[in-house]
């Protein structure tokens, strides 16, 4: 299960000795065809990085034929010189496969202002393309960790057709995408206005509705690629469902892996007047280091979680808000509830529950604890 | 140096038995007058705790005689009773002073969720108003600490008055005003409207702009009395940066003992469109994670500042923003600037430069860096 899982998808992940570390650090997905439809969508981060302004040119086209990712480097701050790198790796990529810099995307992950080590990257991309194979997707999804401590991939099937992806991302990860590069391929036969629609969709509810650290990226880079061939073309709902699916999956995964995590918490507002509130308040909990740290600590520390919904424009009553913490409503009608004794924290899973009490939509908002080792972690990253 | 510098005031600080340490926890601030002018400001939280309902309601007409102030609980999400005993506080104190009701204010600091051990508060009630003195500021400035490791008090002098107060406040500490009571006084002569309009002025340049670590408190009370025991009516701009003085002294030392912090951070924003502008910029970088644990790393990771600006509306161009981290300029026009190796950052003051390149406005946020010791304190605090 990943970018190879799909019919028509070839990838390999080498080291190319971006990294200091020596560990793989560069990946190439190629779509073989026959079709090359494809959408991204990207940041929303105005500080953008060179690879970032690149493939959004590139994806406006709707034409992929090849992806090329680095960890190691962002790319990001780099100035022209830095865009001009993006360009020539599109265009060295473009001569090895035959094809045209205008369809090779480009995705970068790493430390911001540094500029990449372009001998190795280019040299890198000609034995990446000597080593690409129709079962490449596991060393391209290892090619792009970071921070990461496992590679990441899904898989999802359809009547006659695979979705399968692969992403990286374990810190500066918050909505409005993170820092993340995921490549979701499929064998199917769509056409790129209706994958772009499928993957805003898709996103929306799943890489949009992560929340690690608050911290949105300069990088982030969701590309959807369509092979065709299956020579299937999909019933629209059940396609949606495949690539939500997938989108999920790696969403998910994502959250468990994030830095120095020891709980995976998924925070659930019921009852709110509209979806958008449903996530506002969600958000505004799982931004709190205060909740967040609560949770590291086993703590079901419910006030941090009011204060929190209390800095929201959302429709509630203070007096009717209720609040349970793995099934214990510890907090009812805005105050005191159910013994905070009872509530069991000690599993890596976490289940918060906000009742709006104001109407009949609900959200989910997915994150993680606060911990020493995130601060640790993040307080050597480039020294 | 305290809310007893100003004539006309006596306080009291006493340990009732709130707090289960045994450490003081109960502070009473008196007006002796002849005036009893006062105003106030107030967390903007939707989640209000029940001294801030109360409070609120006695500073509408503009006079109050005396201040109660607890720690060891919060009286937030108390509900109906919750209220009442702040009322019964409130009464209690009145009976004590000769005074009405509905001239005591009433704050309350703690954790949230629970009620207040009231036999033990009004018992020490007693105490206080029996141990009052013209010299008690400090005492009460002791008393309403609770993770703040030192007694926060400030001072200035104008031409024949005195203002002086006194603050706790260690985390929760975020706009909109923070987990922080303030209490401000005043011999001088001013109406309570002027009072009003003076205090909004000082807390939006000092209070509202001290973010330690993005999160709002349910109790942020911030009182400014003025007794007219001077007998003087001051100069309206003398007396304006005098009780700005104050307030911006009281909010520096509010981030200097925040929770767990190794580093004190100024995060200044120079040629904005507008003051907004520069705030806004402000507070993205002094709320992105990222940015304080490079902090706490003695790492001056400048593409944190710059991907934490991205998120902002403010106008600039990407590629016309420059950071200097302690004189350093390790950004400019958006991509590489100096050697990041030239900065020092082995001392506690930080001092971040962000120029937009967009206008001739400024402002400067305030705040700390995310170390282990505030995960530490604040994965523990309730349990």
């Amino acid at each position: 299960m990943s970018v190879t899982s799909a019919k028509g998808f070839r990838a390999a992940g080498i080291a190319a000795g971006i990294k200091a570390s020596g560990n793989p650090d560069l990946a190439l997905v190629v779509n073989d065809g026959p079709h090359h439809a494809a959408a991204g969508v990207f940041t929303s981060n105005r500080v953008k990085a060179a690879p970032v302004q690149w493939s959004e040119q590139v994806l406006k086209a709707g034409t992929v034929t090849a992806v090329v990712l680095n960890s190691g480097g962002a790319n990001a701050c780099t100035g022209p010189a830095g865009f001009q790198d993006t360009h020539k790796t599109a265009e060295e990529a473009a001569a090895l496969l035959g094809t045209s810099a205008a369809e090779v995307a480009v995705c970068s992950t790493g430390l911001i202002g540094v500029r990449l080590p372009m001998d190795a990257l280019l040299s890198g991309l000609k034995t990446a393309a000597g080593a690409l194979a129709a079962d490449g997707g596991p060393a391209a999804a290892t090619a792009i960790m970071t921070t990461d401590t496992v590679a990441k991939t899904a898989e999802a099937h359809g009547t006659g057709y695979v979705v399968g992806g692969m992403a990286k991302g374990a810190g500066m990860l918050a909505p409005g995408l993170a820092t993340m590069l995921v490549v979701v391929t499929t064998d199917a036969v769509v056409e790129s206005d209706t994958l772009d629609a499928v993957l805003r969709n898709a996103a929306e509810v799943t890489f949009d509705r992560v929340d690690s650290d608050g911290c949105m990226s300069t990088n982030d880079t969701v590309l959807l690629l369509a092979s065709g061939a299956s020579e299937i073309t999909p019933d629209p709902a059940e396609f949606q469902n495949a690539v939500t699916e997938v989108c999920a999956d790696l969403a998910r995964q994502l959250v468990g892996d994030a830095e120095g995590a020891t709980k995976d918490i998924a925070v659930e507002v019921v009852h709110a007047a509209t979806e958008q509130d449903a996530v506002q308040v969600a958000k505004a909990v799982t931004r709190s280091n205060l909740f967040k740290c609560a949770m590291y600590g086993n703590d079901p520390n419910w006030g941090r979680v009011l204060s929190a919904v209390g800095t929201t424009e959302a429709a509630f009553d203070p007096d009717h808000v209720s609040v349970a913490i793995n099934g214990v409503w510890v907090c009812r009608d805005g105050g005191v509830g159910d013994d905070r004794d009872l509530v069991d924290l000690t599993g890596r899973d976490v289940q918060v529950t906000i009742d709006l009490a104001a109407g009949g939509e609900s959200a989910t908002v997915w994150t993680n604890d606060l911990t020493p080792g995130y601060v640790h972690e993040n307080s050597a990253y480039s020294s």
